[in-house]
């Protein structure tokens, strides 16, 4: 058994709609020193096996096929095996 | 300037419907080697100051007040300052 974490974000120069609002939410709040921010996603998953270069070339896969959209978002995956 | 992360999961026992849609979707993609799978959010950020331990305290702020619900949510938050 391998525990494993996906963080995947939006690519360099894509928009971030989800991220501009709550960084206008947080400045209407009082907190003007937020210069930045921009929300992702993140997975952690439990996933069978023990051969941990095979589990990051499946999970590779998955996001390539499902968890992110490559062509706006990057993602980074751990697996700890 | 210092840049943050935070990363928002489900409390433990609360229901993750997502992230049981997306196992499933997996699953379904032959991923039979994924046992468990949460979604959660992740944003990164970009603050004005130096001083860490009190940019921790705002973030923190932050989260209990808006990047959260801390009902059914916990948040961890790091920052390199």
């Amino acid at each position: 058994m391998a525990r494993a974490r996906v963080h995947i974000t939006f690519k360099e120069g894509i928009l971030d709609p989800q991220g501009k609002t709550v960084l206008r939410a947080l400045k209407s709040l009082g907190y003007d020193e937020v210069e930045e921010l921009r929300v992702g996603k993140y997975m952690e998953l439990e996933l069978a096996g023990e051969d941990r270069a095979r589990l990051e070339e499946r999970l590779g896969e998955m996001c390539e096929k499902l968890l992110a959209n490559p062509i706006i978002e990057d993602y980074d995956l751990e697996v700890d095996a």
